[in-house]
């Protein structure tokens, strides 16, 4: 398939990503002590993420006007919650890759991780706080909600999934698992960058709302690929191992469309296949809840739904951003819907 | 020993306490989805914990001339974020029980109980900014300011405790567990507490770093009283496993003492018995380390360590409070350095 994405998102990315980096670098050389804390506090952001999140909400408050030490703040904050709430995940989903490496918890045992995460989520405040400086305590305090309701959104989201997968429930529709990452991705992936760089840029004058449904479609679209890519991702470069979603027995897409369609043979097979803790999951029974999915289209519909999504997320792009002058944050921000699905 | 804790402290407690549990209650009646979140997130909280932090930061504002309304949103953060630290603390731990029950992970497994403890966490962010509508913008900040250095000492302490337990790091002295609680235990418990209180009593006019001084002494003397209930307490009442901390290798004044003293074959001993992964710790090896405590003197030690700082400090509470007028709150404040000693 041939790019569609300009040439911009991946710039955008690039250029904001750096700024981002340089800033999250300085702030990661402090603190004490290092060896059991800030060394490994500043592992997961300096293994080269994509800085999505912050280029997102500074791409956002410069279309809206702003200039970027606007927004470079809260950008930072979302990033250090971001790799708190990676450092959490990994424990909780028994993941062992991260970015290319172990995680945290297996380089250094899930008390230190749990410690480490905590830490990063804790630091995240302080950028928030020194918002009050360039944006006043009143817009800095308005961020300070705005990251209240997402980090609470993400837990609920985070709360569903795992309850899911203790109690291996497998009777969910599309729209259970749309309403979850709702809440556990879309909200500090893509609606919270979006809303914050808005509200930043136009000092709390617009309605906020209508940045929500443009997010959600984003940060769907955004997680069905990433959960695709787990199972078609070029082993070579992606970082995490290779059809480990359904070794975690995550409830994606495809999983969701393989149990509908499933015999009611196969359907027992999986369930006792997904209900064994994660480390007595077989390799045979990975392998063949792969082939499954092969041969009932799961990996195909799954990726028709992503296209809808990113095409709904153009649509909404359209009534949230075009009647902003042209900028190159704003063809950013058109573009990153089809950016989400041709990633790899 | 006869009790000399003026009755008022106990009162006090009580009281305040009532008035926190019953915002807590509401706070935590609310919430979706309960099964998977909220109602894992009400347990702990409701487990009838003494509300100690919460009690001693009304206080402080009451005693520097400020109604309980002022520093009610702040008490009741607080006690959400040390419910948070307590579900992690309990996974880093191993710890088995909390408050006479099984811990979060004991009942839900480490994965949702991970995603409780961010979630108390997230949530304490929400009474500080509802702050804004009683203090204004500015004074909620500042509290806002003071709870990320208070969290950042915490965990930075946590890092400290952790670290020692992974390598099997015995060779501390007295001053390297006074650091480590400093940050740990006593940021939180009573410095904290008490800066909040002047801080909004005073509308951010007074000078907060003498209430480290008195914090410091205070939560020190609580933590090694603390620590010394874990092996001397009424196992009917203790709520938690007696000689816990020895199976879970916990650095304590007692354990540092006991290392000092022991003869070179003890400490080859102790050395080994304490490098075992928690689950190993042999029953026998565990009782044979409070032997040894008892036949060197480790726990008068500590005893007579608590005792001191307590008597500090009292002369601390001294300089903080005597130019304050007479009140019931006063008095509880200078009360409670013998209470930490007294409370069984």
């Amino acid at each position: 398939m041939e790019s569609t994405t300009p040439p911009i998102v991946a710039e955008t990315l690039e250029q904001y990503g750096s700024l981002v980096r340089a800033a999250l670098d300085e702030l990661l050389r402090e603190g004490e002590p290092r060896r059991y804390l800030y060394d490994l506090v500043a592992d997961y952001p300096t293994r080269g993420g994509r800085m999505l999140r912050s280029s997102l909400c500074i791409a956002t408050a410069r279309a809206f006007g702003a200039e970027v030490e606007d927004a470079l703040n809260s950008a930072l904050s979302l990033e250090l919650m971001h790799n708190g709430f990676l450092v959490h995940d990994d424990i909780e989903d028994g993941g062992e890759q991260r970015r290319g490496r172990p995680t945290m918890h297996l380089l250094h045992g899930v008390p230190m991780a749990i410690n480490v995460g905590d830490a990063l989520v804790v630091m995240s405040l302080r950028p928030l706080l020194a918002n009050v400086g360039r944006l006043g305590p009143r817009l800095a305090l308005r961020v300070l909600e705005e990251t209240e309701r997402m980090a609470r959104e993400s837990v609920e989201g985070q709360a569903i999934e795992l309850g899911w997968r203790r109690d291996n429930t497998l009777h969910l529709q599309d729209e259970d698992y749309l309403q979850m990452i709702l809440k556990k991705t879309c909200w500090y992936t893509t609606i919270y960058p979006t809303r914050v760089g808005a509200l930043i840029a136009t000092r709390d004058n617009t309605d906020l709302e209508s940045f929500v449904r443009f997010g959600f479609f984003l940060g769907a679209a955004f997680q069905i690929q990433d959960d695709l890519l787990n199972l078609v991702g070029n082993p070579e470069t992606y970082g995490k191992e290779l059809n480990g979603d359904i070794r975690e027995a995550k409830r994606t897409l495809m999983l969701i469309h393989l149990m509908r369609h499933a015999t009611p043979l196969e359907r027992a097979r999986l369930t006792e296949a997904l209900a064994a803790p994660r480390d007595e999951r077989r390799d045979t029974d990975v392998a063949w809840v792969r082939q499954c999915m092969d041969s009932y289209g799961s990996i195909d519909y799954a990726r028709q739904i992503a296209h809808g999504l990113a095409g709904a997320a153009m649509h909404e792009s359209q009534l949230l951003y075009s009647g902003l002058p042209d900028s190159r944050d704003k063809r950013f921000l058109e573009g990153l819907a089809t950016w989400m699905l041709e990633r790899v």
